[in-house]
């Protein structure tokens, strides 16, 4: 009798983003005639065209495999070795940081690698998250049964969640000695839901945490593109010490408009090490190359060649457009908000604007509001963790117009 | 404290392909100047440009990421409506058999969900595979805690093997009732390695073996395109039942020539449970589309493109014609084996020719005589488990020259 993985009959019906969806369809469905007014800056999907230096390498790319002399079959699984190179160098080495090209895993996003890690990872390990969190990183534990229960009011047993609240403006405080260490902690700057960036000094007090209690960071820093506080670590490995206990996860979806195309990476330093149960140290290096390597055969040859044109010079200007782009509509929607009297957080190093609600609103009901009277959808705080209840997210990731448009209709619910 | 994975630590330390490339590298470095004649026949890694239908399609799909009205960002995680919808028509319900759109699940290929599939599985799982058997099916079952310590001489404890020797016709025969029924079957036909196709009676009794016991059948069906035998089931779809126990892995490498473009698909039936430890039935399609949608954004958009030009009138007629090259390819290396009194298997109805070593020769000895004397590089029997000892594979993905070339080669040594 084949039995079936338990752990997913715990995770509860309502992933964020499609109850988001069933709202919207339903208010679409009651009130065709608005339906096309809608505009949509709840899910941060990019907008803007891709550059056009991942346009010209992906066709090239195509022709070469339209002809027997430059065909490409399977490439190597963890990523061609150009690729890992401009990563290497363009995104650590340029910027004084030691990532050798071997140290980057080419993947087809970092949704899949902040889940599949857990793969090299074993059994009983501890997992924080903050609250609000972007709920991937929660589901994919509860999948590979790092986490118990489904708890009444949200969240999971067995996860230790790191509250992320106005009184420490939004940024995960380390756990107190009083409570078990965690062994494994997401970390995500600049930060999806909030838009806060952690500051250096709270970022090295991580660092130092998990050095001591032997724990694995994993650093997200898929809007890294996003972060111009001089302040704030683009990177984890500028903390030093960072390369004994982090791993970190990038994504050129926010940079590049890579959101269809497919295509993030992961750095595993060859210095970070997980314990067996005898407290042997392993470097995960060696693991995370054999998984690449058994289990894919790397990401699409045209998308990887698309990738490392971001890294020429015209992608670099291309890239440092779009991110402006995106960074404009943050400022006009930060400042409608604020203008409305409303307390905002993000959308200075991020592309997204974390806003309180306005007073006799919870999250969901402040959704429904501004969805039936302003046509514009929005990701309630509560579904990112209870922390973010009394918060909404609104996203950049939009035309100017419809973000000029949805300032003007806030302003008139 | 981070705790490994140490199921990963059970792992042998030459995967088969990584050990070949060891062996050519080692005689290129020792004799350069024969190193330019060394021909490939080992990996099974297709030559031939792209049909010109997915370029195409591939292209133009490129060109509308290029343009903000027709940019596409994230797509369906378990692929667009459209190119599930070609699938299911043109590979099952145009063949009379049924097949739902969302029963289809688009992937980056075969190799990542033919591991993938055992994350919806529980722990405790009794697994089958064949003797000899495509190398990743029990590495990825060792990575996921399905297997025990290696055993002196290949393979693992745990894991159930199923000889396929020339007694049987190098086809798995049904456990007898004395042993302890296998969970979940690995079966690929055409076979890799062995090039040998399941007949329609044996495919019915594996079906007919699962339900009875609630065992789960993979059958990876990655060289279907090959197959022309028409008592051979090209879909296990085709066997009365299997939509209660089956689920099949297809692949575009091997027809669409995508081994560097990355697309496959799954084949999951609603009607496929698997047991919580209480016998509880949960259907899988659920817990596949969760997965999918919490790990994954999907496939590239340009490459989904390319697939579902495979399904065009014009798309159809190129797989066909480069299916019917390799397979002349096939039946030029089977005969050049049999002229030199080989026995040989498969090249028929699958790209692999399967032939016996001569005699005084094991696998790797005659790979290293094939190397040194013939500078053509095969894959050994016995790196695909015990009962491959005494065998070795050629491929036929190579052109035409090189095959022929090969032929001329073996006899003269």
């Amino acid at each position: 009798m084949a039995l079936v993985n338990e752990h997913y009959l715990k995770l509860t019906a309502g992933y964020l983003f499609p109850e988001i969806a069933r709202r919207v369809n339903a208010f679409a469905a009651e009130v065709p005639a608005r339906a096309a007014e809608i505009i949509r800056c709840g899910i941060g999907d990019v907008t803007e065209p891709l550059p056009p230096s991942a346009v010209a390498a992906m066709r090239a790319a195509t022709d070469e495999l339209a002809v027997r002399a430059t065909f490409k079959g399977y490439g190597p699984g963890t990523g061609y070795e150009s690729v890992r190179a401009a990563i290497a160098q363009g995104d650590f080495r340029s910027r004084g940081l030691e990532v050798a090209d071997d140290e980057i895993f080419l993947s087809d996003g970092s949704k899949g690698d902040c889940g599949g890690i857990l793969e090299i990872l074993g059994a009983g390990n501890r997992i924080a998250v903050t609250d609000p969190v972007y709920p991937v990183y929660v589901d994919a534990n509860v999948m590979f049964g790092n986490a118990g229960a489904a708890m009444t009011g949200g969240g999971y047993e067995g996860i230790t969640y790191l509250p992320c609240q106005e009184s420490n403006g939004f940024l995960a405080d380390i756990p107190s000695s009083s409570v078990p260490a965690p062994d494994v902690i997401y970390l995500c700057s600049p930060n999806n839901p909030t838009g806060t960036v952690m500051d250096r000094a709270r970022a090295e007090a991580w660092v130092a945490y998990a050095r001591s209690h032997r724990s694995i960071l994993f650093w997200d820093a898929a809007y890294e593109a996003y972060n111009r506080d001089a302040n704030a670590p683009r990177s984890i490995y500028e903390i030093a010490g960072a390369r004994e206990c982090a791993i970190e996860f990038r994504s050129f979806s926010k940079s590049g408009g890579f959101t269809g195309v497919r295509c993030g990476y992961t750095v595993v330093p060859k210095s970070v090490c997980a314990y067996t149960r005898e407290g042997q140290a392993v470097s995960l290096h060696g693991l995370w190359t054999r998984r690449w390597n058994t289990r894919s055969n790397g990401v699409s040859y045209a998308v990887q060649r698309g990738a490392e044109a971001l890294y020429t010079e015209a992608g670099r200007r291309e890239v440092a457009a779009l991110v402006d782009f995106y960074m404009e509509n943050a400022r006009i929607l930060r400042e409608g908000c604020t203008n409305l009297g409303l307390k905002t957080w993000g959308g200075v190093n991020a592309p997204y604007v974390w806003a309180k609600t306005p007073s006799g609103f919870d999250s969901w009901s402040y959704f429904d509001h501004l969805l039936r009277n302003a046509r514009v959808v929005t990701t309630p705080g509560a579904g990112f963790g209870r922390c973010g209840e009394g918060y909404f997210r609104i996203s950049a990731f939009n035309s100017r117009a419809n973000v000029q448009e949805v300032v003007r209709r806030l302003a008139t619910v």
